[in-house]
């Protein structure tokens, strides 16, 4: 039976003024999102200065989750977005916010939307994780948009697919959850150490991301996944050459 | 050829704080547009308080014209767009953020929003001046659009509508030639067959398939496809246990 999408999760990834918080529970809230989660807030959790900052959105604040991780945040996620202001190199899909909403509701599993810290955004390593690079198209002599503008304008952009008729999702299973991906990942990795594939150690970080960049593309199911473990556990398997 | 229509024009009509002043300069200026237009902003102008907040959007502060009417502010537009939160009995046209933005493009003349008061928003005679009605759709449970969050909105749609304002294209490059996905795929069965992994033999050609349907999936280019034949080499070499 085809299934509605679920709303996406919003993902601060080390937020840090409280404020900013709160203004990100309202933006969320005004466009009916209400799943916010927080990967290791600077200053801790719960901040009071999130609660006048959310004009009232405080069922969004109350329900928030905390996360050590990036990774932990979008476990059960299937689809991840990396929110950046300026483009990087990157060989990632680019999306705007529209076409980000028209894929959330139409493809199975749910979506999370990651932002980074007010000053400087994602790590590499964050929008390494993603399946696709989300941004919003702004003057390009005077890109300023802040955290709280950043989520509205998605959140917005969701909302107004709501109103179109609730489209339908296919049948097509959804990318594995985050973390049945990171499973295979460590999996190879741990299978690639021992024979050197990670020196010189200097640039084992930049293999690994290359690495995860190419695996994260695909958007396997969790059968792909396992028939791809299963793969990998034949491979280290040992024959004797008698 | 279709002529370009002016941006359109940002009316504050009575606007209380300089901080709302400059974040809803620093809004317009993130989606290209300059022109803001006060009607008697409640603390007189400039406003040592609108500055900082405009986030260096300066240049549309000092552009902004002063006056002490909404008729002579939009004396020179031709379509005037009254912006509301929630929807009073009215019997004026009613227009999302998206479809005020696609009439201003394509209407000649000059168009103007007028956002109301930050505490209580336009009164009734500007409404009253107006040709149509533009509301934000909003939670109704939760309406708390404050005002530079409304004037981003609809300054974004108004962006979207130009094309300069389209993302750059990332050098995304194309999946790889389809031999060099076959070489892939030829790679890792050559490594798995003598593991047994095609056994039983009655099976071998639908887990051949399975396997090829997976490593289809992601599209991968040809620096990928290199990486992932670097990967099985490395999983093929020998390690002396010593």
């Amino acid at each position: 039976m085809p299934q509605t999408a679920e709303p996406p999760v919003i993902v601060l990834v080390r937020p840090q003024l409280g404020e900013n918080i709160g203004k990100v529970a309202r933006a969320m809230l005004n466009f009916g999102l209400v799943d916010l989660r927080m990967v290791a807030p600077r200053d801790g959790w719960p901040n009071p200065s999130a609660g006048p900052a959310a004009a009232g959105a405080d069922i969004v604040l109350d329900q928030a989750q905390i996360f050590d991780t990036t990774a932990a945040a979008v476990a059960d996620c299937s689809h991840i977005y990396a929110t950046t202001v300026r483009l990087r190199e990157d060989t990632k899909r680019v999306v705007t916010p529209e076409e980000a909403a028209l894929e959330v509701i139409s493809q199975p599993g749910r979506s999370a939307y990651l932002f980074g810290r007010e000053a400087s955004g994602l790590d590499i390593k964050d929008v390494n994780m993603a399946n696709a690079i989300l941004t919003v198209p702004i003057n390009p002599e005077f890109g300023s948009l802040n955290l709280a503008q950043a989520v509205i304008l998605c959140a917005y952009e969701w909302s107004k697919t709501q109103s179109l008729s609730q489209p339908t999702v296919t049948d097509q299973l959804p990318p594995a959850p985050q973390e049945q991906l990171d499973g295979l990942i460590d999996h190879l990795e741990g299978m690639l150490k021992p024979k050197g594939y990670f020196l010189p150690t200097n640039r084992a970080d930049a293999t690994k991301r290359t690495l995860r960049n190419i695996l994260t593309k695909p958007g396997w199911n969790h059968l792909e996944i396992r028939t791809l473990r299963g793969v990998l556990s034949t491979l280290a398997r040992k024959i004797r050459a008698d």
